[in-house]
């Protein structure tokens, strides 16, 4: 006669199951954003909110309380990654059950209306437009917040963040954020002046054929660690990294005059990828082997693209590949213009544009300006106005109009409160395991200018990818590279980049 | 206060979640077909698995059961699409509840293991091989089979042939068959003799470029009224029509040495895809609102790909686009000799290559064979001396080896018994509709000259795609056409086509 399944077992059967149908709902959104007809996305819609509805409701259902109840009494059964199974299964019945499905169901409306609404506003530049929309999701945004936090004990700023970044901490998150914001706009004059007095780099002529720049995309890939077997490049509207780790799907969006953008697009998707990919293979569909969180996802896109293949050195290795690829010839296609064409620093109005040294100031902007929203602080109808005095204090621009201010981003209007740290959070986790790496690899830069990037992948996977879920992000940076985040690192990673060394 | 939900609306609310999952199935499939990497087909697996797993379980919950009871007891207060769907949504539950899940599961894993010995054995010309394999896997189906012939009180052939012919009648197929078999073989011989007589079609030289044929396959398929905003070509190893109505996708395999061979396939895909997309919108997701068994799905193709795309009129009109094409010159592209090439009789041992003429003895011997092996009145290993035996005697051929014999086929190896009856009944049904098309537009076949579907598409759309499962198979059939399915309609069609006009 077969054992008696434990709690914990049949725990671990409801949660692939519910892991196979996020899996299924994958595949159908990276189905939809590259090559869906446009007349598929009403019955698309039905089958992923079928399959959504069906994941909540394996979450919500009375039996798996008590199962979770049980097989926490019963903890010391299990070995460690067992165990953190178990409170990663506990962490996301918190959030689905924190909320009355009634509620959810308003938000999420709320949230798709208002991002219709938005799209208007945002093309016609005119806040007004979508101030109602906006005020109605933020009231149930704050709703959620509320009832998120009691649930997990803790602020409701705090509770959406966790909703991105489990167990982010934003007491810490508001003293990184405090000494980033001291010292980066002193930081970026400097970066500016040093700047004007070199000749500005030569940019490559196009157009650069489009099969040109995904063969060159392709095999810079391969060289970094994708492996085509376990997934696939492709187009869409706005580049993101999808599929499951056992077929990870990026895209890009190739523009025929910037053969670039599409490049280094490319290889911050891959780092993505190889995150998904280098997950424990053991525990797929289960909770514990999920990436931690939005930090670390981007802190790998931004270790890849930013730290390794924005180097000199990587920079060295790919430029002749380019010439080869696109017959490029002349100074604007020299290893060095192409290292400085590639880091120029430009403060602008638009965050997705922004150097690696505003970037920060355009996430503390909106960082600040969430939690005033969140807490109650500030009306919507202000939001332009505070938006302009930040960008002022912070960067030294005003915005023309709104659509190159509070209206550029799409989270807020869509419903995503609580996300915006994660990108910079990300950049400095980056910077740390970089410099980590760098010391264990004592020859780190020479195989990168030689293509070989596998050094670094193991060591990513041995410290990162491999973990899943098993551990806080905040303990998996601690045990890679010795300390807890640390806003030196990044500044000193941006010092070394940015101003000439003397 | 809302009025208290019908136990007929809590049925299509239970039944509409249950279309939406074996809608996202079936992305999921069409996606594992064309695109993805090798790599993910274990997850891919086990999201279909899941998938089809919640979908079962959603039929035979016993809730189901009492609600379909209730559903019934109160018919009167339906109307005649309500109560078609309730009458679908018990046949579907008939069969879903008539088996045991051991014995699903059993059969599920015997017919993967089948044909996973089967590709062995065809690539090898060895039947010994798959033998036990396939002893073990009829054994179950004829389990099967037993279950469900009780279930709907008909014979275990007439239930296999329900699965894919809802209804089919296995007495009027005998009939049917007995007839063909009566006079294919010596109709054969004439074609033969007469085409002797003539000088063989010329064959156009390639190589063809895939980028041409596919332009061309697209061209001819928007005006054969294919939709390319609810739809897609691509390329798979083995041609099928997948996706969902909104979003039908089909797809083919380009030859460079052959054209036709891509063309046609494409033709007869685009013809299952009009019947998908022309299914009553209203009744999405419904059992009602689904294609009503593969005989009116094959005659859909056949009737777009046989019918009228292999006809002299539509050759007259795609030979100057072909010619155009691909740069086609001489007696080769002549419209007179590409209408004798795409209507060469040629008999061989292959069902997938044979044409029109031979199709129906390649599936008169599957049946009997089949229909023999399921009464347990044939040993599996008997099969190759029957099938060489009815070769003999339908098609005056005699197979080399079994991989062109009772190896070519993956139905059986994959447990699809009862299936083959429905290519040749599809056949039949295209060329009854096709005649009456033609009597109801008299200058059908102009129009067809013109590249100009739109009158044939409306004929199809109103008496075929529009009903869904509303009626059986035969009624649509006799409400569209006036008759039952008259194996003389068929006849006098290979006359006209195959025979000198005289």
């Amino acid at each position: 006669m077969p054992a008696l399944e434990t709690a914990y077992d049949q725990l671990v059967s409801c949660f692939r199951r519910r892991g196979a149908l996020e899996e299924a709902a994958g595949v159908l959104h990276w189905d939809t954003a590259t090559l869906m007809p446009s007349g598929g996305a009403e019955a698309r819609g039905e089958q992923i909110a079928t399959l959504n509805v069906l994941s909540h409701e394996l979450l919500t259902d009375t039996r798996l309380s008590d199962l979770l109840d049980a097989a926490e009494d019963d903890v010391s059964a299990l070995d460690a990654w067992q165990a953190a199974n178990l409170r990663e299964m506990r962490r996301s019945w918190r959030h689905a059950t924190a909320v009355e499905s009634r509620l959810v169901a308003a938000e999420t409306k709320a949230a798709s209306r208002c991002e219709m609404v938005w799209r208007e506003a945002r093309s016609k530049g005119k806040f007004g437009l979508v101030v109602p929309a906006l005020n109605e999701l933020l009231g149930l945004v704050r709703e959620v917040a509320a009832a998120k936090a009691e649930a997990l004990g803790c602020t409701p700023y705090a509770a959406l963040l966790d909703q991105f970044e489990p167990g982010g901490d934003v007491e810490k998150i508001d003293a990184i954020f405090a000494d980033l914001a001291a010292f980066l706009p002193a930081f970026l004059q400097e970066v500016l002046a040093a700047q004007a007095e070199a000749a500005k780099p030569a940019v490559p002529k196009g157009p650069f054929g489009l099969d040109r720049q995904e063969t060159l995309a392709r095999d810079l890939m391969t060289r970094v660690g994708f492996d085509f077997d376990h997934g696939r490049l492709d187009v869409s509207l706005h580049p993101f990294c999808g599929g499951v780790p056992d077929d990870v799907r990026i895209t890009t969006r190739y523009d025929e005059k910037d053969f670039l953008k599409a490049l280094m697009g490319v290889l911050h998707e891959t780092g993505h990828a190889l995150y998904e990919r280098g997950l424990p293979a053991d525990w797929r569909l289960q909770p514990v082997g999920q990436a931690r969180g939005m930090v670390m996802h981007e802190s790998q896109s931004l270790l890849i693209e930013m730290q390794a293949c924005r180097s000199a050195a990587f920079v060295s290795f790919m430029a002749p590949r380019a010439r080869e690829a696109f017959g490029g010839k002349g100074p604007a296609w020299e290893t060095d213009n192409l290292v400085r064409l590639i880091n120029r620093v430009a403060p602008g109005f638009i965050r997705v544009d922004a150097d690696e040294v505003a970037y920060p100031l355009h996430i503390i902007l909106r960082t600040r300006l969430e939690r005033a929203l969140i807490a109650g602080e500030m009306a919507v109808e202000d939001l332009p106005a505070a938006w302009n005095e930040a960008m002022a204090e912070l960067l030294d621009l005003t915005p023309r109009n709104d659509s190159e201010g509070c209206l550029q981003d799409i989270h807020w209007y869509s419903g995503a409160w609580g996300y915006f740290p994660t990108y910079t959070l990300g950049a400095m986790t980056a910077a740390q395991l970089f410099a980590t790496a760098q010391r264990r690899i004592p020859d780190l830069m020479d195989r990168i200018a030689a293509g070989d990037f596998s050094a670094l992948l193991d060591f990513l996977r041995r410290e990162i990818h491999s973990r899943g879920s098993s551990l806080s992000g905040e303990a998996i940076l601690q045990a890679a590279s010795g300390s807890p985040l640390d806003a030196e690192v990044f500044k000193a990673h941006l010092r070394t980049r940015y101003l000439p060394a003397g």
